[in-house]
This record gives structure tokens, C-alpha cells and sequence, in this order.
């Protein structure tokens, strides 16, 4: 092993460095966060122009501590001098909320005498604590509780048996938990009480299965093997395939990043993205009743999806021929905590790349593609999500997401009126309508530095029917916006004009359209906020207000509702509002980094329960006017015939051979 | 092989039986159509319901033939009788244009002295007229011409070598072809000519691509095997597979048509769709230059996606396990034309088909997907359309088309202005804006022919922030629209609203949401026509009028832009806006057919030339309220821990053991 890529995330024996400094100067605190801090883009730009000459950035921790009493710091680690070069006591803000500390509060919830207490009101038995569980989120934003205090609220459940599905069970109360005590501190409770379901439970687990009827037999085996190997190299984090190469980062927060995408056109290495992500995302829910607005979960910037990624050795989530990268984090204690095979790295067989065939001979070309999946799957409590980043050949990648698991659920009481807000997708089982909204980050670098962005609409021509301009009344054109400045750029979806957006380089026209070299954001899963203008979620995530902003670049502008983000009042917006401010800057053919929020919206029904089957969703960045023409042409054919090898053949049947490569009439 | 399914289209012994009693009647005509005229749907369902007691629907040939003196003639032909039961001489009705016509008027064009005339303006010498080539079109509609004469316009292209893509190099002229004189009748001159483009031409065969560098060596094989077989069988044309129980009809017109579609809930049997298929699509251009206003392809109702569709033996299209179905037409003079291979049906790993893991102690359950694809590729002159109805496990049906192939081009002068209404994709070439609309025909069945179409829209509460009804303003839900006339199903897309459909049946409600056993239509690519009103696009293609029409069942309506579509007006505009009339008639709670049009606008890029990547285009038929609950959790699973498990292997690993079952810490 060499050095370090500058992207590569933080090795353990480096989380270990920083905390042993940190260790030296500070003392025993609890670990939030060590993850490589990303170089600056000037310096990271110059190394990777001229990777021997240049100077090598430096590897710096991004350190989060809380120390005894609550007090959050957040510091820089520089981990060859081993200095600490900046130390910062947060006021009234709470960083991302990890695992262990959401694993701590159903021992805790399970021992409080007022928790019991409201069992018992729920109907359960006080010996059978154990069987009571609960799902830790952070509390949100509560107005009552404010950000000082670090805070939960547990979402309660019941499990008759361990292996019970306890999203069958949800309890009626809500107790709130302090970090710092470590106890519960408050519990909400609604005015209508609903008391434990008594329904028999419904279960996904294999015993049950085979109680109802056993596995279905009629599934043939499918198998997918690539006897020569993968199609792709790996140096470090750098992946080559089908020419692309690009590295694969991995944090707490974002988890995968993709970095320095680039894209070798026939011997001319183009850059096209200096860094791709996922980069946060709001899930709120669409139940005015107390407490629920307090649902609107940031499973990035208050959980974290390199936090909470599954080790995809447990589970064969993929077929083929897999190379798995591991994660490494920081453990509370100062510790390491090493997740195997974090992410997988495979290729698929995409159907049909192109055909053709001439109608006139039936001389057929058809050549099938190949697709390159980087993937993660993170478990937010209830939830997975399946990452996936899918490169095509001919220079599009697709962000695709799955959601799967499980609804988060609340206790209605028999004859209920969900009020429309939700949906009983199981007696006595109230899943809530809500939003699932991602935000996808990506700074350009297409042909160089300065881009632009435009938008684009397909509209038909203004001049009515029957004018000169536009007699038959067929005329359509792409009208482009081009956006000037950060506030012009604050725009929607229109599935009516089939919207895109255009990152392009200005400076770079295509010699045949005249057009700029583009990749095109193609996205039709764009719902847009349904919290109202001035609502809560509306505050804390600015970024979701449209399906697209665009901002100057400037370092560590990664996390569009904040670096903290838990216990956020949106008074102010954090993040992305503050940075466009009052929307003047310019954007014009510099260096720009847009922001797309897509999603959907999910209204449950009972095929959503117990376990929910995928729900995909996904977009394309096509290349337009970025190649001089198709790039794919080269890739090998599964058949190819021409005219005249069609002609030959037939010459050849008339002498009384057999018809191989063309029908035998037409 | 017993008696054919009431269904099967009819077999080349059917059809040459309906020959021989026209000819014995009315002498030598052009065979047009000779297809199955499907069973009256009363008659149809009552032999579904009881095939053992029910009479057996008569096997009807529908026949459309072309007499001397271009006469038209609609008939219906008894099979078991022999007799001709009805015939009926069209007046000003131009009946789909076959392929054999299609290929004619190529040879005329290059004999005739005024094409010869206007190639030599070109540029190309008299005696490279075999180098001239055409893609014959309908005219479509031409008011000069009007309907009474049979007509093409021949879209002129020049090939320098047989092997060369003529979309290089297009000529600026546009003859008109008379079907019944085979002769050139006319001339579309442009008033600025474009010479031939003396530019290389770029192309895509073999030859081409050895010779500027050679295919790319950087792929290694990835292969898919069923070692035991395919999990689906079939019976004549019915499939069976994962619940799932349907007939694979094929005709000239729409090519696929899905019959009977019924699914094994738990071993009841339950209807879904009575049929469903692409029934009519339309291919506008946007340039308002004469003539090319007469660019709308009607490709299904104008020449066929039966009789344009790929034998799937030339070009290995499909991976893994292929089983085939044939497909025979008449040929023009009464004879078979055998198609091998029309249509392909495999299975396909689907990924993850769901997963959870419980964050706690990482007990999880991983189950892989199938899906089902039945598939057809039908080649348009210069576009190839990939028809995929892909059947999921979890009782979704995902209808998806992939748009490859060449496109249509036209000349261009070195520096013209294209006017913002197409590209130049290479030099000289101008591919000029279009859109593809695809009708998606639905005749839903949910539980009983009886049922309702509704709209839901995703909303917002319209009680303000701050309000006790909406106090945090997080207030969203499902406003659903139930159309009771045909006039309110006249509905237009909205993006902003995650806008869906639901198919309904109102008489039967979920057990536990309460709401109609529904089948809900997501569909994200709905560009709307963007022709204007009054167009003659916009005459001609009333079903592309609106996403979404709905009516009551009737016999017969099936195509919606008009049993004979060539030559239509549009004055009046035929088929859905006849059958829909004044929208007073009622569809609430009877038998209805859902018409949802859905497409792509496609501005070109040179990335697209010379032939273009596949471009998917999809939509989601998924079942809502109509099982009980997950329809899927007995596919067996990749994986599945539970936490009694995961605490037994943490016992016995306490004892020394490995852990195979659970993650090392967390």
C-alpha cells in the first residue's frame, strides 16, 4: 500500500491518529465523528492536473467530540504534524446522532418508571419490559425543548416474541430522552389513548412462512457468472471501466462519493463531475396531529448513511462476480468499528445498447449493452435504502434508488378515521402518508472548471395555427433559460414542458449542433415539498423548497440543511438558503454546484406491509453535445450485417445453400 | 395440437382458408389485412368463465382488402362456415400500408425521369440512380391530395456505397408516390435547395468501426444460465408464471396483446385485465416547413407493429433462457408470410426484491426478485421501438419501450439556421424535433368487468401554517378525483402533484384500508402533445390529446386514431374523441377502457447519430389495495436471520464458535 489517495476516506490507523491527539490535548470525550476532511478544491485541482509534481494535499481529520456536560466541539486534525488546528465549541447545536447512541435508549426507555407506567396503560404487563422496544430518532426540531439539550424521542413498539415484526405493534406515547442524562425527561402522550393491538401478528421471517403455507417452489434458478473476470480495474479507490475512471470516496454522513468522474473519449481524457453525491435527504410525514410533525426525518444529517450502511456480507445482495470495499468509523469510545463490504462494486448485462435493421434486406445490427453498479444499502431504523450509482457506457450515469423495508407505523384504535393522513395497512396499524426527498449534489467539471446551468422546456412555437410561421400548427423547440445567478436558478419541476436542466461549459461547442458540451439532468421523479411555505419541514430543509438550485462552488458547502443538523429550528435555514442569501451572485461560466431534490411520495397501502417490496426510483445525466457522436459504436457487436453481406448470401443460397444470415422472404 | 385458443391469432391455415373463400367470391384482390376479429367480449367472457360449458367463440377472420382500381373493401369472413358474413367497400378510407407497398416504390423512384430530374439537381449522376434510396411513408395527410388516392411520400436518401448509412446523406426533395398507378404523381421542391453533402459518411457496421481503431477488447463476457429451465410453462399461448396467468395474443396492427391477465392470490383466482396493449402511437416533427408538417408517423395505425416487428433470430436480442412465439400474415398476393421468432419471453433477476435488517443486532432477510418479459422489436423505417411488458413478482406490470435505431433526418446547407427546430447531428444533417406518443390501451377487470377510474393527486392540507389543523404545517394526502362521465376522464399530467390513476373496483373494499381493490397507474413520461389545437397533428391524434381518457367498453374500439388510420383529416378526428362525443356518457362502475397516452420529447443530439443508444421510456401498473398484504414474502430468500437467531449464534460463539450468522460487533 502506498499513499493515500487525497479522497480516500480516513484509514483506521489514521482515525486512530486523530484521536490519539485529540486524546492527548482534550482527555476522555465521546467520538461523533473523524472522517476525512476533503482537501480544498484549488490544491486538490493542481494535484490532480499534474499528480507527480504538484504537492500532495494533506490528510486533516474533520473531528465532531461531545465532552462530559454536552458540550459539542467541532476540530481539524492535521494528521502528519499531528496538530490540532482548529477547536470549536458549537453553541445550541447538536451533531449527527450515532448508532450507539441510538442503541442506548431502549435499555434506558425499558427501566423508566413512567414508561412502565404507560405500558401498563397500553395494556402490557410490567415483566414484560423486555418485550417493549423502541425506535430512536433524533427529536427533530420541539419548540418546548429546544436545541441546548441533546434530545431523542423514542418511537415505542411492543414485540409478543423477539422475532416478532414490532411495526405490527406501535404504542400510542412517546417519551423523550436526554443524551447528556441519559434518562427520559418527557413523554408525550395523546389525548385519544390507543390501546395495545391485540391482532394476531403478520411476519416476513422464514417460521412463518412455512406456518402459512411454506417457500414457493416454482422459482428456477438463475445464474450470472463472468468466467474471464470483471470488466473493470481498481488502483486504490480508482475505478477504470469502459472509459470511465473516477474514485469512489465513502464518509459517515453521504455515504459513497463519487470524485473526479472523468470519461477518456477515444484517447482525450475529459473531466465531466469533480464530485457527486447523495448528500442529504428529508423524509416528512403528512400527519398534522402532535408530535408527528416531529417526523420528518434527515437520515443524512442526523444519522448518517455511512453511519447506519449494512455490511453486505450478510445478505447475498447481489449476483455476479462482486468486489466489495469495506468502511471504517470511529467507535464512541475511540475505538474502530470496521464494516465489511460496505459497498459493492459488480456488473450488469443492460439489454439491448443499439439496433438496426434495414427494412429493405433485414441486415441487422445489434449489440447489447453492459451497465457498472457502485452500491450501498443503508438501514435507517424501519427503512432501507439501496444506493445505487449506474454508469452506461455511452456516458450516462444513472442514480437509482430502492426503498425497501419496512413503514414506519403508528396505533390507530378500531373504526378510526385516519382523516386521510394515513392509511391502515394492518388492523389496528396506521401507516402515515409521507415523503421520501433526496438531494442530489454535483459539482461540474465539464471540460474544465466554468460551466453553466440552463433549463429547458419543450413548448410548442407561439405563432398560432394557420399563420405563416406556423401554418399546420406543428412547430416545437427546447426553450432554454440559462440562469444568471443563484436566485434565478431556484426553479421547479414542469412535467408539462418535460423539464431538464443543462450543466454545460460555455466555452466548449459542439462543431456539428454548435451546441455547449452538456450533460443533461434528466428527472421525473420530482414531487416537490407538500409542507407548506413557512411549516416546520419547510424551514429545516431549504434544499427541498425546489427541485434545483444552483450555487457557487466554495469549500465544504457539502450539506445543503447544515453541518448540524439535528435539533435545527429553521430559524434561521441553515445551509443552502443561507449561502444563496439574497440570490445576486453570479453563476455564469464559473464553477457551479447544483443541487436536484427528487423523490416520491408515499401513500401506503397494505401490499406496503409487513415488509414493503422495492419501489425504485431514478434519474439520468446524459452527455448532449459532449461526444462528437454516438461513443458506443465500438463496442463488439452480438451480430452485424451489412447490404452486401446479405446480398452475397442470397447469391450464394440461389447456387442451393442454406439462408444463415438473412430471412428467408420478405 | 387441439382447437386454438378463442384468442390465438389466427394460424396460416386459418388465413389461407379466409383467402380462398374471398377469392372464390371476388376474384384476385391485395390482401391487406386477414387477422383475427377478436370474440364479442359477452360471449368471451362467459367461455372464460366455464371453458368446459360455454359455446366456443367462432373463429372470425377480419379482412381488408385492396381491389383493382384501388378499391377498399372491409369484410368478415366465418371460419367454420366458410362464408363471408360481411363487405363493405370503403369510400375515402385508406387501409394500413403494408410493407410488400412500402417496398415497391423505392424501385419506381429511381425510374422515374422527374426524380432522375431532381437528383441530378442534387448532384448525383443519372447513372448512380441505384445509389438513390427511399423510406416510404403514408402521406398522411396532405390537403392537395386529400384521401380518395392511395399515397406515399417517399423520404429521399442517397448511399455512396450499399453498406453506408443512408441517413448521412438525405436529399431536400419529396416525390409523391400513387400506390394504385405505381407511379411518382407528384414533387415536393423546396424553395432553398440543399445539395448532397459531399461530406464522409460516419457509420456503425463493422468495416467502419475496424477501420477507425476497432471494436473494444475491454469487455469480458457475463453470462446468464438457467441450468433447470425457465419458471414459467406454457399452454398454447397461455403463460403461467408466478401467480401470474395471462394469453400472449399478436396482430398485424399492435403486435403484443395481453388477454385475460389474472393472478393466483393465495389460490384464489383473481381477473385483473381483460386486455391491454399499445394500441396507436403517433411520431410528430416540430419543423412548420412544408411539407415536413406531414411528418407524424402513425406508426401502429399506418403500417403496423405486427407487420413491422423483427424476426428475433436475426440479432441475438435476449440473454439466458429464450422460448419464441411465430407470427404469420398474409402476403399481399394471398400467400403466408412467416414470421420466426416475433416474439421473445424470458426471465430476468430483478435485484433486490426486499430486505430489512433490524439495527439492533443486524438480523436480516434479503430476497432477490424475477421478473418476466415478454418482448418484441419492431423496426420504422429508421427507428427501432423494444416493446418489453415485464411482469413482476409482486403483481406489478411494467409496460417499457426503448427507442433506438437512426433518425429521421433531413439536408441542411453548411451554416443554415436550423431555427431552433432540429439539430445538425454531422454535417450537412439536420434531425429535426419530435416526440414518440404511445397509447397504452387498459381494459381493466379487477375483480369483475364492473369498475371506476379515479385521479389522486399529492397535496398539501389546505389549512394554513399556524391553523389547529395544520399548526406545523406538515399537512399532506391523496386527493383522489372519481370521473363519472368520459368528459371528466379527459386529464392532462401533472408533475407537481405526483399526479397517478387508479382503476378501481368500488364494490370490492380492503379489509383493512378500507379503499377499492385498485390497480394505480404511475406514469412519469407525459410529455403532452405539443402540437397546438387546431393542428393537424392535434386533428388527427385525438387519444394524444390528454395523458388520460377513459370509456365505457364497447366492441370494436380498439384503435383509437381510427380502424383506418392513412389519410385521415382529422375533420373529423376519428376513433376516441367519436366514441367520446359530447363526455356525457357514464363510467362509473361499468365496464371501462382506460386510453393513456405517454411518450418522450426528443430534441437530437449528435450522440444520437448515426444510430442511437437506447433511450427506455417505462410506466408502472401496481397493485394498491388489492392484496391483502405482501403478495411476495413466499419467494424464497437469499438470506434470513432472525434476532433468536442471531442470539443463538452469539451464545454459542461465547463458547468459542465462529460467527457465520452475525456481524463481529457493532
Amino acid at each position: 500500500m502506498g499513499l493515500p489517495h487525497p479522497f480516500d476516506p480516513l484509514s483506521a490507523a489514521e482515525i486512530e491518529k486523530a484521536i490519539a491527539v485529540i486524546k492527548k490535548t482534550h482527555g476522555n470525550v465521546f467520538y461523533n465523528v473523524v472522517s476525512l476532511h476533503e482537501p480544498r478544491k484549488a490544491e486538490m485541482t493542481a494535484w490532480l492536473a499534474d499528480r507527480a509534481k504538484a504537492p500532495r494535499p494533506a490528510r486533516i481529520a474533520d473531528a465532531v467530540v461531545i465532552a462530559k456536560g454536552g458540550k459539542v466541539y467541532d476540530g481539524l486534525v492535521d494528521l502528519s504534524s499531528g496538530k490540532i488546528t482548529k477547536w470549536e465549541l458549537l453553541d445550541g447545536l447538536q451533531p449527527i446522532i450515532t448508532m450507539e447512541e441510538l442503541q442506548l435508549v431502549e435499555h434506558i426507555v425499558r427501566k423508566d418508571p413512567k414508561v412502565i407506567e404507560q405500558c401498563k396503560i397500553s395494556g402490557i404487563d410490567e415483566k414484560d419490559m423486555d418485550k417493549v422496544y423502541c425506535d430512536p430518532w433524533t427529536i427533530g426540531y420541539d419548540e418546548r425543548h429546544g436545541s441546548k439539550v441533546r434530545l431523542q424521542q423514542a418511537l415505542m413498539y411492543y414485540r409478543p416474541h423477539i422475532d416478532d415484526c414490532q411495526y405490527n405493534y406501535p404504542l400510542d406515547f412517546c417519551p423523550i430522552y436526554d443524551a447528556d442524562k441519559e434518562a427520559i425527561v418527557a413523554i408525550d402522550i395523546p389525548k385519544i389513548r390507543r390501546p395495545l393491538s391485540k391482532v394476531e401478528p403478520i411476519n416476513y421471517h422464514a417460521k412463518a412462512i412455512e406456518k402459512a403455507g411454506g417457500f414457493r417452489k416454482t422459482l428456477k434458478p438463475l445464474e450470472i457468472t463472468q468466467p474471464e473476470g470483471v470488466s473493470f480495474s481498481l488502483d486504490g479507490r480508482e475505478i477504470e471501466w469502459q472509459n470511465w475512471k473516477f474514485h469512489i470516496g465513502f464518509n459517515y454522513r453521504e455515504g459513497i462519493v463519487l470524485h473526479d468522474i472523468r470519461f477518456n473519449d477515444k484517447g482525450t481524457d475529459r473531466s465531466i463531475f469533480y464530485r457527486m453525491s447523495i448528500t442529504e435527504m428529508v423524509v416528512p410525514y403528512g400527519n398534522p396531529e402532535h408530535p408527528h410533525q416531529r417526523k420528518h426525518a434527515f437520515d443524512l444529517g442526523e444519522y448518517g448513511a455511512g453511519y447506519m450502511t449494512n455490511s453486505l456480507t450478510l445478505g447475498c445482495d447481489c449476483k455476479g462476480a462482486i468486489t466489495y470495499l469495506d468502511a471504517e468509523f470511529p467507535a464512541r469510545d475511540g475505538s474502530i468499528k470496521h464494516i465489511k463490504n460496505a459497498i459493492c462494486i459488480h456488473e450488469e448485462d443492460d439489454g439491448i445498447l443499439f439496433k438496426h435493421s434495414d427494412f429493405r434486406d433485414d441486415s441487422t445490427i445489434v449489440t447489447r449493452a453492459r451497465k457498472l453498479i457502485i452500491q450501498q444499502i443503508f438501514t435507517a431504523a424501519n427503512y432501507e435504502y439501496a444506493v445505487q450509482w449506474i454508469f452506461h457506457q455511452d456516458g450516462t450515469i444513472q442514480p437509482e434508488i430502492k426503498l425497501t423495508g419496512i413503514l414506519n407505523t403508528y396505533a390507530m384504535n378500531p373504526g378510526e378515521d385516519t382523516h386521510g393522513w394515513g392509511t391502515q395497512v394492518y388492523p389496528g396499524v396506521n401507516a402515515h402518508n409521507h415523503q421520501h426527498l433526496f438531494c442530489l449534489r454535483i459539482n461540474p467539471n465539464i471540460d474544465g472548471q466554468n460551466n453553466s446551468v440552463a433549463m429547458t422546456d419543450a413548448v410548442p412555437s407561439d405563432a398560432p395555427v394557420g399563420s405563416p410561421e406556423n401554418f399546420y400548427g406543428n412547430a416545437f423547440y427546447a426553450k432554454r433559460t440559462a440562469f444568471r445567478t443563484t436566485g434565478e436558478s431556484k426553479t421547479d419541476y414542469n412535467g408539462a414542458t418535460s423539464r431538464t436542466w443543462d450543466m454545460c461549459n460555455p466555452s466548449k461547442l459542439h462543431p456539428y449542433s454548435g451546441k455547449p458540451a452538456s450533460y443533461k439532468l434528466v428527472s421525473r421523479e420530482v414531487p416537490g415539498l407538500l409542507p407548506k411555505e413557512g411549516s416546520l419541514v419547510w424551514k429545516r430543509a431549504g434544499f427541498a423548497r425546489h427541485a434545483v438550485h444552483v450555487t457557487k462552488y466554495q469549500d465544504d458547502q457539502l450539506w445543503p440543511a447544515g453541518r448540524h443538523v439535528p435539533q435545527t429550528s429553521g430559524e434561521p435555514s441553515l445551509g443552502l438558503p443561507q449561502w444563496i442569501g439574497d440570490g445576486t451572485e453570479s453563476i455564469d461560466n464559473t464553477d457551479v454546484v447544483l443541487w436536484h431534490t427528487f423523490g416520491v411520495t408515499h401513500f401506503p397501502a397494505p401490499e406496503d406491509f409487513p415488509v414493503m417490496p422495492c419501489e425504485p426510483m431514478t434519474l439520468l445525466l446524459r452527455p448532449r453535445h459532449f461526444f462528437l457522436n454516438n461513443p458506443v459504436m465500438d463496442v463488439p457487436p452480438s451480430m452485424c450485417t451489412t447490404p452486401s453481406m446479405v446480398a452475397a448470401q442470397k447469391a450464394k443460397d440461389k447456387e442451393g445453400g442454406d439462408c444463415a444470415g438473412c430471412k428467408s422472404k420478405l
